[in-house]
């Protein structure tokens, strides 16, 4: 299987098949936004499902939250948001481009004919650095006066934060336990790109775990671990994911620990964050008991005292590991005994959008009858495709192309006995089985949540 | 059963219990922003989820999309927001109020000793009316420049019309057909209120359903119909939901046809649109091709044709709907024998956060570690709350006030025979039945998908 050199491929795939379209394409695009289609939007609901899941749901020590966007703009003083949440900024008074002051050495300008500092061509004169805001600020209320500013969340920590006695008093949880989220977050990125990779809107999957301090370490360690495996059972390639520890200068002023989990993504892009796993220590609490005035004490009450929990984070971008899921899934392969090869996208069946794709061989006999059928079944349970139209091999190259784990073909064998052929994606293996088992045996495939799709699986 | 007069209970109850949350509480709260806590979340999620399997996953005429909270600003111009999407307000110079012209009977003067227009007291001194837009402005890219200026998204729908081609095309969809979204959208509203009936920051479930011109009204009341069934099918009282038909005023100028599904909250807020049911004909897209240039025509093939298709939405608030199956399930109650009554939150088994609770009777003689075992075997499947503490009467209470179906009980005969009780929320009734049964029983009576939960649908 070829290495994809770039994520051109994908983007191409992504918009061919509806998984992700520029937003507001017919006007020219909306900077570095995008529109999830109708695969993409079902492929990061079930990854985000699957995190609630693991996350939330089969836990008895996690409580769900969905906080607002849209908070008092008093918490991103607390988070430390409005004075620090910053980039600085050159212009060049050659390209009126402008760039950031610490990544001047990947800068391209996007005005010709000058080039970026240190190529051949009219030289950039840049300015002097100057700190921008990275928060998209907004006005509440009918007027645009300075009392009604508000931001966008650049990140759904804080709402957790600030919720943290509510959550905790209303679940009567006891410490360790954690609160989680998934939410859009905002960022004025200047120099966006990589498709869904840095984006201005994007969704977070945030949990927040409330420790008692001196345990902080273990449950850092703790959550390493357990992040890493989701990351693996999914299906993404061992080899290409890694641990990244924040080095002295990286880790931020407040973080006692921070690891990143990173993705190699191949390419120019290479190996990135897609998630990060940090241990704040009661930084966050005690800023903003500082600045609301409120107490956000635990209260343990065997031991009968109060203390301000330290958090251990778990913070992972959902559209970045969607497109981690997307790369990791590529596929271009030689089919034996075929003259074209195929494009697979070898998803973890859990998470592909379409479970089984139905098709009348051809279109009469009582073949299209059957399949519709078969397919609407199928559709109470499963979402599935159902296909009649062009020959049976461009179906399934269609079917692997977005990753369908399975496909159903009634053909004339059908009609005498009610058996029809189910074939693997991965193993591309073809068997006969009960028309009337179908369901049935889908179910079982899916709840084996193996991150392949063999029929191998089935004997 | 007593009909709430207000809806201070449903506030208070979903405090307590961790449904809704004021956002930033902490800070004194954001304006009209509300946080979903650890109930609350997963009541929306699966009204959201329903809505999703309704509209979406079990059709195939309906496509998916997550389209992005930012967009051009040019969609805005197009869909008539920038020059229409306004209130007129006028100020008082007495109170320094603002209230909407057009509502000046139901004003308040939020600051004394001066009264609203009418009433007694130092009277108003109101300028002329001037037009607010309700749309948040906000500004992408690093400097606040008017090329930059964009909007939050006031709907959904636009996301939906913008991409119809690129969604209908990548599906292979014929028409006539839909496509669906879930997401944010945000106003700038003057007078917010009613807890989450009107909030600032908000959720929407949108379809958008293209037809051919001529059919509309055929699929208009295809949806009426459909749409009212799904709120009947949740629980929601037949009694208490009604149609409104827009009256020629009401009716926006581009609409052929439009009825609201009402729900009466009863109180002051009384009967109010928790659904829009619109024929919008080709407006929409044939602003879009104005503004962009670009055709968004369908090509129906088999006439070798192409038009403009016309559109029926239906448009339901998720936080509308939300507070309406929490107002409707709310019930204080007698209980037969019992000297307290109980409040009891009615909602259907499918939308309650938690499916069942797990008690021991009491914390010995190895009844908590048999009922963690339970709980731990349950909770991979359903979301269920275990509890120990207190007398078993409080814990069925505590169940009933969030909506919880089902609960189990290990008690003393359980650690001789390996049976539990099953308690019914809404009739009541207990029975016995076997332990390693509890799960397939409860999965039996989730499938049933009736709006109570009653022991009579086991027998």
């Amino acid at each position: 299987m070829p290495f994809p050199e770039t994520i051109e491929k994908i983007v191409s795939l992504a918009k061919r098949h509806g998984f992700v379209f520029q937003s507001s394409e017919i006007y020219g695009g909306a900077g570095s936004v995008w529109d999830y289609g109708p695969l993409g939007v079902e492929l990061k609901r079930n990854v985000k499902d699957r995190w609630w899941n693991a996350m939330v749901r089969t836990r008895d020590d996690i409580e769900g939250l969905d906080a607002a966007i849209l908070m008092h703009p008093r918490v991103w003083e607390a988070s430390g948001h409005v004075a620090g949440f910053t980039d600085p900024l050159v212009d060049c008074k050659t390209c009126k481009g402008r760039f950031r002051a610490d990544k001047l050495v990947d800068a391209q300008c996007h005005q010709k004919p000058s080039r970026h500092p240190g190529d051949p061509g009219t030289p950039c004169v840049l300015t002097e650095p100057r700190q921008f805001n990275l928060m998209f600020k907004t006005f509440m209320g009918p007027v645009e006066e300075s009392a009604a500013v508000v931001y966008l969340r650049p990140e759904t920590a804080q709402g957790i934060y600030v919720n943290f006695l509510n959550v905790q008093q209303s679940s009567r949880q006891k410490i360790p336990f954690g609160i989680a989220q998934v939410g859009k977050a905002f960022r004025n990125e200047i120099t966006p790109g990589n498709f869904i990779f840095r984006t201005r809107e994007f969704e977070q999957m945030e949990m927040q775990f409330f420790v008692e301090p001196g345990e902080d370490m273990k449950w850092f360690e703790y959550w390493k671990a357990q992040r890493m495996e989701w990351h693996e059972a999914l299906g993404l390639d061992p080899a290409r994911l890694e641990f990244h520890q924040h080095t002295k200068t990286e880790l931020a002023h407040y973080a006692r620990a921070a690891f990143d989990i990173q993705f190699d993504f191949g390419g120019a892009l290479g190996s990135q964050e897609i998630e990060g796993i940090h241990n704040r220590g009661d930084f966050d609490l005690t800023q903003h008991q500082t600045f609301s005035g409120k107490r956000l004490e635990y209260f343990d009450q065997p031991n009968n005292r109060r203390f301000v929990p330290y958090v251990v984070e778990t913070s992972v971008g959902a559209d970045r590991v969607t497109l981690a899921l997307l790369v990791n899934a590529y596929r271009e392969e030689t089919v034996a005994g075929e003259e074209e090869g195929r494009t697979v996208l070898a998803l973890h069946p859990a998470i592909a959008p379409i479970k089984a794709g139905v098709f009348a061989l051809v279109k009469k006999d009582g073949m299209p009858e059957f399949a519709h059928k078969l397919a609407d079944d199928l559709r109470r349970r499963f979402p599935v495709y159902y296909d009649e139209s062009g020959s049976i091999g461009r179906r399934y190259r269609r079917q692997d192309e977005v990753g369908t784990p399975y496909c159903f073909t009634i053909d004339g064998q059908t009609m005498t006995d009610s058996t029809v052929t189910i074939r693997g994606r991965d193993d591309l293996k073809q068997v006969r089985i009960a028309a009337d088992q179908v369901a049935s045996r889908l179910h079982e495939l899916l709840a084996k949540d193996r991150p392949h799709a063999r029929i191998e699986d089935l004997l």
